[in-house]
């Protein structure tokens, strides 16, 4: 069954359970500021793994970089953040509360509101009097720039800011990249980074924070070439849930790479919505139904984004679509500004056809925070039968893939339990021992943060009998109990993990 | 041989080399800010990932958690950061330049400075005229606070600030995973993020920055409980190589746990050093003449710190002894701190023992940017005989764990050691293919960034005969160069990774 919670009963429950809580906390805390606990530390490194594997085997030229958050003032010269990175706030004059302009109509109007300019918000906050009974004379809808600027060295006196988005420092490493990686187009700049948005009103946990995370692929390629992939023809007729831009009204649709052809999107922006997709659905085991694409219209999207669809999922809390990424066409627009600001040609020459050109850029772009917000949401069930919740993450992102409890805290049932920790851990599989309380107790424990496996050692285990050297597995999404041979463990837990065998041939 | 590049060439190396290279570059970079290039990424998620295995394991109940870079003001108030958290700089009147007062009287004469006062190193300065020939009525030995504040809300009106070191996180995160860890000590809770500090003069490419990342452990536990550890007795005959602060003109001495004791530390802490020794000279694999722990005396120690040891290496470049981390007694200190100023009750009732306290705190500090560098540093040399440099990283922290060739672009070769790649990425190893340049080409590339093996796969591989399906392997320490049979290389590779087996032994 789907959680019914409300959003702070959901809050105090991921913080009962060591995934996320408010960061300084004992200080009252900090607007749209989170710290991860030991579980949710462990979910985001799981997740960052597999994002790793799936994201940097796209191309053979595609690899990770690291870059310093902080970043040069021209950089977002060149960017455009230092003149376009506004939200509209409503200000009233003598008064210290702001609002959000575009989130203020959209939530007492509830219409879309984005797409509006200041002037207009301002107008139809006024003939709504949606601030209340005030003198409205003295309301303006101003810009806020979200950067925060830092000021360095020992007089303060150079200027830079912590990054808006990670996707600026590929951009500024791509020169020396492509270098390294011998010239050869595609080239894939992944990271993994956090970025600095000074939001007017975070909310809901860690879907708009201030300090956030992005793990982001930034793809340069030759432009000439975007209607082409060598992947593209064994998976043409491969379906993506779209929303289309003139089609609001309607439900999504399942449509073929080879149909979205045919509404102008080209075979490389195509291939790579649906490696976007299979990472949410196979990966991630989101259920097709909570997922779709959604494609931006001119108003909506980033006006340098020539295509622009935003990766959507439908949550319990808040009950709404909410974007957690995008598939960003965003052509040469920002290597082009790096060189009329830097001065340093970001032009290169295909080697095969002999062509000069600035690379153009498509970013799978996914928000971390939301990326796991999704998870948290989405694998939430509470199993009536049982009389706890149980997370159903997939087995490769669950904080702990199994866990071992001797059925007693003694007669060597503990030295007998460690014993297979440290061989399971030998192998690199995350391992939680717990010997505490009743077995049904720690079950549930384990349940509650979606552990996969438990293996109890029993009396059984140890005395002479045609079980002697057997312990117990448990399946988290079916209850059910096994037993298993003590020496065959670790291979059985390694199938089990890469879906080689599932629990029902045991 | 040891690497003699002078800073300059071994820069450009690591740019070449993609481990590290400035920020924002194309702009110029900026002072104490650097960028993890491929390689150098590699590097760094491997090194963390042993960190993780490592330090977690000290204990049953050590975890990981991840927490916010911003942090309330009150944190540093508590901590004393906003009171202490200064470097004393010399300013001229009417001049930009300043200088970092200590940093200039070490430079200038060579000596100590950190422990003098501002007027002691003014005078210093004056007296032997090291600006020049100037005015020295117009100069003055000032405090410039390191940290970085970032006003928050969209009237800018919160005050917070960019935290100075990761360590606040656990202390403010101590009562929420005290309870969620069952209320047992010791606990760990173990942390890598970045910090930021204004450095006057950031210097020596990672060895001190402006933005930095750290990766540490914080211990709780019961501070009457300070001389014993469970693990104590097992290892007390062990050596630590130790530079007492009494004995600074002699040589470090290899002194054994119970020896230390003599001088007054006690076991808990003694433990722990043997375990951070183990860590940089088993897993990092550095040369026991270039490692030592360095005691400060009462001046150079923060005054919080009862026992303090420098984890220092000694480095090719610069040629000296450097700090890459520490071993430090904190006390009740910062939870003190932050039950005054937050007034939630920091004390903690040991439930074997009766006893309430404010849990002690010892720390195991490594600053992750030096770690790197002290890889980076220690472990290149140039092997005259093979006419390129060879990077002798441990196998597990390697950029690439190996590097799969087809001797020809052609003849089915290529396609047969792509299937060998995959396999091995199957088991998550990390490959590199590469088809480009003569094979000694190629082998000349992998040492430079230290892949351990290389495998080719030639005509005798595909042809009939006694080497059909075989491949060779070679070995990058040695160059030596053995046949294997192709089935069997994933089970090998595993063994050599682990060290269950030597390249000798095949």
């Amino acid at each position: 069954m789907e959680n019914k919670l409300s959003m702070e009963e959901f809050s105090k429950f991921l913080k009962a359970k060591g995934f996320i809580y408010q960061s300084s906390e004992i200080y009252g805390g900090l607007s749209g500021l989170y710290d991860y606990g030991h579980n949710g530390t462990a979910l985001k490194n799981n997740w960052c793994k597999e994002w790793r594997k799936f994201f940097l085997k796209l191309g053979s030229n595609f690899v990770e970089i690291d870059a310093s958050i902080i970043m040069h003032e021209h950089v977002f010269k060149a960017s455009g953040h230092l003149e376009n990175f506004f939200d509209p706030i409503v200000v009233i004059e003598g008064e210290d509360q702001t609002y959000r302009a575009d989130h203020l109509i959209e939530d007492k109007l509830n219409e879309k509101a984005e797409e509006l300019t200041n002037e207009e918000m301002l107008k139809k906050i006024v003939e709504n009097k949606l601030l209340g009974d005030i003198d409205y004379s003295k309301v303006k809808v101003e810009n806020l720039n979200m950067m925060f600027p830092v000021d360095m060295g020992p007089k303060r006196a150079t200027k830079a800011y912590l990054r808006p988005e990670t996707a600026q420092s590929p951009y500024v490493n791509f020169k020396i990249q492509f270098e390294l990686q011998r010239k050869k187009l595609p080239l894939g700049l992944g990271m993994i980074g956090r970025v600095y948005r000074n939001e007017i009103s975070p909310r809901n946990l860690t879907l708009r924070t201030r300090e956030l995370e992005q793990a982001e692929l930034q793809i340069f390629f030759n432009p000439s070439k975007i209607d082409e992939h060598e992947g593209y023809e064994a998976v043409k007729n491969s379906k993506l849930k779209v929303l289309l831009k003139d089609k609001r009204d309607q439900e999504p649709e399942y449509l073929s790479l080879e149909e979205l052809r045919s509404y102008g999107l080209p075979r490389f922006y195509l291939y790579h919505m649906l490696k976007v997709q299979q990472f949410h659905l196979e990966i991630m085991k989101l259920d097709e139904k909570n997922f779709r694409f959604l494609e931006l219209n001119d108003k909506e999207k980033a006006f340098y984004n020539k295509y622009h669809f935003d990766i959507e999922v439908k949550m319990n809390n808040p009950a709404s679509w909410v974007e957690v990424g995008g598939v960003h066409y965003r052509t040469d627009h920002d290597l082009k500004g790096h060189e009329e600001i830097s001065r340093i040609k970001m032009e290169v020459l295909d080697d095969m056809t002999g062509e000069r050109f600035i690379p153009h850029v498509l970013e799978l772009s996914l928000g971390l925070g939301r990326q796991l917000y999704t998870l948290l949401d989405q694998k939430l069930s509470s199993e009536e039968e049982r009389g706890n919740a149980v997370y159903g993450f997939p087995k490769k992102l669950a904080p702990n893939f199994v866990a071992v409890f001797p059925l007693m805290k003694r007669d060597s049932l503990p030295e007998y339990a460690k014993k297979i920790v440290e061989e399971l851990e030998e192998e690199d599989l995350k391992v939680f021992y717990d010997e505490a309380g009743s077995v049904g107790k720690r079950y549930a424990r384990q349940d509650e943060i979606g552990t996969p496996y438990c293996i109890t050692v029993d009396y059984e285990t140890l005395e002479e009998g045609e079980n002697k050297n057997t312990v117990t597995i448990r399946d988290r999404d079916t209850t059910k109990q096994k037993r298993v041979q003590t020496e065959k463990l670790v291979s059985l837990l390694k199938d089990l993990q890469k879906e080689k065998v599932s629990f029902d041939d045991l």
